[in-house]
C-alpha cells in the first residue's frame, strides 16, 4: 500500500529523548517499510526514517528555544499531508483532534489514531462535531468519554522485539520511570519504597510547567538512603534500568491511554505494580505480570510479592501481545478497512452521480 | 451582504480588557450591521455584539486558568465558520494564517485580515505555501515581508467617532499605554520624562511572559518623583488617561503592524512621539499631529516642543482618517471586489465542467 505517516512536530521521529507518540510513529513506519510498503512520513527534518520523509520545518519544534510561532509549521503540515490526495492509499494521522478539519475534506480515506487522554470535558464537542472520523483507540479504556465515536479497532503499542532484552536476574530494587508530575505520583513511589524498605531509582524527566511541583514537592523527599534520582535516560539507559530491577513502580493517578513504560518492563522480563487505572488491567494480567492494586497499602505490600512473579512470563505475554509486528499487522487490518469502506461510499456516490447526470445529461448534449 | 466575521476566540468581542483584535471585529462587526447588512459573528460565548452570535465556547480562552486545550475550540471555529458554506456571500477571517487549510476549502470566498507582525522567519513558508489567498494588511509597512502575497488591500483600522472626545486643554504630563514588554521600551519611556523634567504616567498590563522583564528591568525605574504606574486601565478610562496628556510618548522599537494607541490618542487631540518603526509614517504626520523621531535624543527634546502643535488638527485627522466608518467602507469595497474575483473563476470552471461534460457525456448517455 501507499501509506501516509503524519506525525506531530514536537519531537522528531524517533524522538531524542522522551516522547511517546513519536516513538510509536517510529515503529509503524520503520516496520510498515520492512514490510513492503511505500510509506511516506511527514515529521520535522531532524527525523531519522526507513521511510521517504517529508520534511516539514527543520527541526523538532520542543528544541526550538525562545519565541516561535509554532502554528505556522503545524498548518503547513495539515496542508502539506492532507493535500497530495492522490499519492497515497490511506493516511495515518498521528495528530489527534488537530487534522479533522483537512481530514474531512480529504479524498484519500484518513485513519487517526488518538495518542492522548479523552477524558477532559472541553473536547466533547470537537470530537461530536466530527463523529463521522475514523478512529483508532490505543486501548479500550481510552475510548471510555466518547462511547459513540466511529471507532475502526483499538490497537495496543508495540516495541521491536529486540529493543529491549530479557533480563532473567530478579534485580534488588524497585523502578520508577517517567516525568516527575502530580498524575504520575514519584511521592507515592517514594513512600512504598520507604515503608517497604526497598531501594527505588528515579528516572523521569521534570517538564518546565512541573518545576514547581518538583522542587517543593519532590525534592525534599529524594534525601533518603532508599532513594537514588537519576534524571532524564536514554533509550538505550532504560534497558538496564528497566531489565536489572526487581518491579516497575508506576504508582499514576490517572487514566494513562497507554502507558509504554509497561510493556518496556515487561519486555524486560520485569513485571509492574500499578493502580487500577485507564489502560492497567489491559496490559497487566494480575498476578501474572504484576499486581493491580486499589490503595497505597496494598501496593505497598505487593512489593513484597513480585519475587514470586515469573519473569520469563513476563517476557512472553510481551512477546505474544506487544510487539511491533503485532501491532504493525492490526493497524494494516484497519487500513484495509477503512480503504474498502471508503471505495464503496465512492462507488456509492459515482452511481448518484452518473444518475443524476443521465437525468440532465439531454440539456447539455 | 450576509458576512461571517471570523473572531479568535483568545478574548471576547469585544475584549473585557486589552485586545486589539477582537477590539476592531467588534468595529467592523456593529458598523456592518448598523449599514444593515446580515452578520454573523464566530467568537466566544461572552461576546457582545449587534451581529447574530454563533458561540464556539462558553467563554473567552484567555480566562480559563489552569490547564485546558485551547486546539479544541479553536478546532470547532475553523470548521463550524468555513463549512456554512451556503450561508454567507463572503466570510472574513481574523484567524491569520490558522483558517488557510480550510478557506482554501471553502467554496465561498474567504478575506483574511493580518492582524500580527509578520517579520518572523518561520511564517514565510506557511504563507508562500497558501500564496494565492486573498489578504488585507493593516499598514503598507505589515506586507514588507512578504510582498508577493495576495494582497487586496490595506485597511487601516477605525474607532468608532464618539469612543474617545476630543480633549482641547493641553494636559501636564506624558501617557504611555501598552504592554509591558521590552520591543514597548517602557525603559526608554522613563529615561525621556526623566531627562525631559516632564511627568510620565504609564497605563500599561503585564503579561506572565514579560513579569521577570518587569520586575527587574522596570519596577526598580519607577520609584521616581515624576513617574506615576497605574497599571492595566479600561476603555472607559483611556478617553482621560489619553485626552489629559500633552502627548502619546510611544518609544515602540519593534515594526508595530498597526498600533490602535496611535488613533485612540489622536481622537483624543493627543499628538503622538514615536520612532520611524512599523506602521508609525503612515499614521502620525511628522510635525503635524506627532514628531516621528530616529533617536532617543530627538525624542526627549520633541517632549518640549509638542505644545506648539494643534490639538484640533489631530482630533481632525481622526476624524478623517480612523473612523470605524471609513474602515468599513474600504472592507465592504475588498468584499465586493473578492465576490466578484469568486464568480469569475466559478464561471469559468462550470464552463470548463461543462464542455468537458459534453465530450464524455455520450458515454454516459
Amino acid at each position: 500500500m501507499r501509506i501516509a505517516q503524519v506525525s506531530p512536530l514536537w519531537e522528531s521521529v524517533p524522538p531524542k529523548l522522551y516522547g511517546g507518540t513519536e516513538r510509536v510513529v517510529s515503529f509503524i513506519t520503520d516496520e510498515l517499510v520492512r514490510l513492503g510498503h511505500h510509506v511516506t512520513l511527514f515529521a520535522s527534518g531532524d527525523s531519522v526514517s526507513d521511510a521517504y520523509l517529508e520534511a516539514i520545518c527543520p527541526q523538532a519544534l520542543r528544541l526550538i528555544p525562545g519565541s516561535f510561532n509554532r502554528e505556522a509549521p503545524m498548518t503547513l503540515l495539515l496542508e502539506r499531508a492532507f493535500s497530495a490526495s492522490d499519492e497515497f492509499d490511506v493516511i495515518h494521522s498521528h495528530l489527534d483532534f488537530l487534522g479533522f478539519p483537512v481530514a474531512r475534506r480529504c479524498p484519500t480515506p484518513v485513519l487517526t489514531t488518538l495518542h492522548g487522554r479523552l477524558d477532559l470535558p472541553e473536547l466533547e464537542p470537537v470530537y461530536r462535531e466530527f463523529s463521522e472520523i475514523p478512529l483508532v483507540s490505543i486501548s479500550d479504556a481510552q475510548r471510555q468519554p466518547l462511547p459513540w465515536a466511529n471507532w475502526q479497532a483499538t490497537v495496543h503499542h508495540g516495541l521491536p522485539r529486540d529493543l529491549y532484552t530479557f533480563h532473567p536476574q530478579q534485580g534488588q530494587y524497585l523502578a520508577f520511570l517517567g516525568r516527575i508530575a502530580p498524575e504520575k505520583c514519584p511521592d507515592q513511589a517514594i513512600a512504598i519504597a520507604t515503608r517497604a524498605g526497598i531501594p527505588l531509582r528515579i528516572a523521569a524527566k521534570v517538564d518546565p510547567a512541573d518545576r514547581d511541583y518538583f522542587r517543593e514537592r519532590i525534592e525534599p523527599l529524594l534525601d533518603h538512603p532508599l532513594i537514588e534520582y537519576l534524571g532524564e535516560i536514554t533509550d538505550a539507559e532504560k534497558n538496564d534500568f528497566l531489565g536489572g530491577a526487581c518491579a516497575l513502580l508506576a504508582p499514576f493517578d490517572w487514566p494513562e491511554p497507554f502507558g509504554l513504560v509497561f510493556i518496556e518492563a515487561l519486555a524486560c522480563g520485569t513485571p509492574v505494580l500499578a493502580y487500577r487505572r485507564g489502560s492497567v488491567p489491559e496490559i497487566i494480567d494480575d498476578g501474572i505480570t504484576g499486581y493491580i492494586c486499589e490503595r497505597m497499602s496494598e501496593l505497598t505490600a505487593a512489593t513484597k510479592q513480585v519475587s514470586l512473579l515469573n519473569r520469563r512470563r513476563c517476557r512472553e505475554v510481551f512477546e505474544a501481545r506487544f510487539t511491533v509486528d503485532r501491532m504493525v499487522q492490526d493497524y494494516l487490518n484497519v487500513y484495509e478497512q477503512i480503504v474498502s469502506d471508503h471505495s464503496t461510499a465512492a462507488l456509492r456516490s459515482l452511481m448518484r452521480s452518473v444518475t443524476n447526470q443521465g437525468l440532465t445529461a439531454p440539456a447539455i448534449c
